[in-house]
């Protein structure tokens, strides 16, 4: 693309380097701020800087926050004896947006990968210890992708924990709500068969949604 | 989508305020953002913001400038006795980017609608007049959406400068290069059987591109 604009230019080529943004989308994004009125845009990028340079993460839980403590772990009407184990923050927001879970979060900040070279060291392995150790953690809900760095990071954690009087739990598999049998996959149709559940656990799961 | 951070949550509803951008899409931007180092960000935004405040429209054309005068109208070596006339700045980026055209441009600014309320007075067709009469402009070539609203603003501005002793001519429809020729509608056939081309002139544009 040749632009007749610097300044359209570098900000085109900003754009482009954020993840799925090609040179044309960018450059429609650029259009498209062009054509907002400057304190708009002016909100656009005071919003994105402010939270770059503002935003904490939580020393209890290393969730994003905006003090040095999460508003999830500050508020006392939730049941800190209960502590959802996640990878990232993504997680905790599609989490919270269910709005079926009262516990706190433990964010680990990836699993296990030891081809890319993620091993226990760096991540908030030993800061969950700890804390389930000071902090009265009754149960531990392992809420990790369903793949083989996933589950070994379950068995690592849980194993770390075995001296610890916490209950040690992971969230259901099966198949999803309004998924088609014929496209589940062999082995979550088969487990969802051995782990199936009396009925009226379904109708109270559906009435909850 | 619940956020634990007022930061993020801002920057978010920022994001999803661009075109074809969702909430899960700014999220995902978002986090990218988060990762990044902060000098990195600050190039972002600040490209960004620059480019609003600073970007100009070029008295000459109408297309975007990083002085009162494009570098298209100021280059010497470009021929100034060629105009091509386009609906907007998207258009000029395309065209610029064949390499294959080395006059100048002139940009409407959008074409004629009145559904929309769009007239004459909303495009910059005076300013196209009076830039023909006084720059000794010999050829307009216009390249304007093949639509009915294309069309009536070609035969507008052809009207309106009636009097003067300029060529005006249009971009070629035909079926695309690469284009399969069963799914070509039957217009565009028709009219690029029409208007078939002799066999040396085909092998000339083949070879230029």
């Amino acid at each position: 693309m040749i632009f007749s604009s610097k300044l359209i230019e570098d900000a085109v080529q900003e754009f482009a380097k954020l993840p799925g943004i090609g040179k044309k989308t960018a450059l429609r994004m650029v259009l498209q701020l062009l054509k907002m009125e400057k304190p708009a845009v002016d909100g656009f990028t005071g919003a994105l800087s402010r939270m770059r340079h503002e935003v904490q993460f939580c020393k209890v839980c290393n969730n994003v926050s905006d003090a040095d403590v999460c508003v999830i772990c500050a508020n006392r009407s939730r049941n800190h004896s209960q502590v959802c184990v996640v990878e990232n923050i993504r997680d905790v927001i599609a989490i919270e947006s269910t709005q079926q879970f009262n516990g706190l979060y433990h964010v680990l900040g990836g699993i296990l990968s030891p081809l890319d070279g993620i091993g226990p060291e760096q991540l908030y392995i030993s800061s969950l210890h700890d804390r389930v150790r000071d902090n009265g953690v009754e149960e531990l809900i392992m809420a990790l992708s369903p793949t083989i760095e996933g589950d070994t990071t379950v068995y690592y954690i849980a194993r770390q924990l075995k001296d610890l009087p916490v209950h040690i739990t992971t969230i259901a598999r099966g198949i999803a709500f309004g998924g088609e049998l014929e496209y589940a996959d062999e082995m979550t149709l088969a487990r969802s068969i051995a782990k199936r559940l009396p009925i009226e656990n379904y109708v109270s799961v559906q009435s909850k949604s």
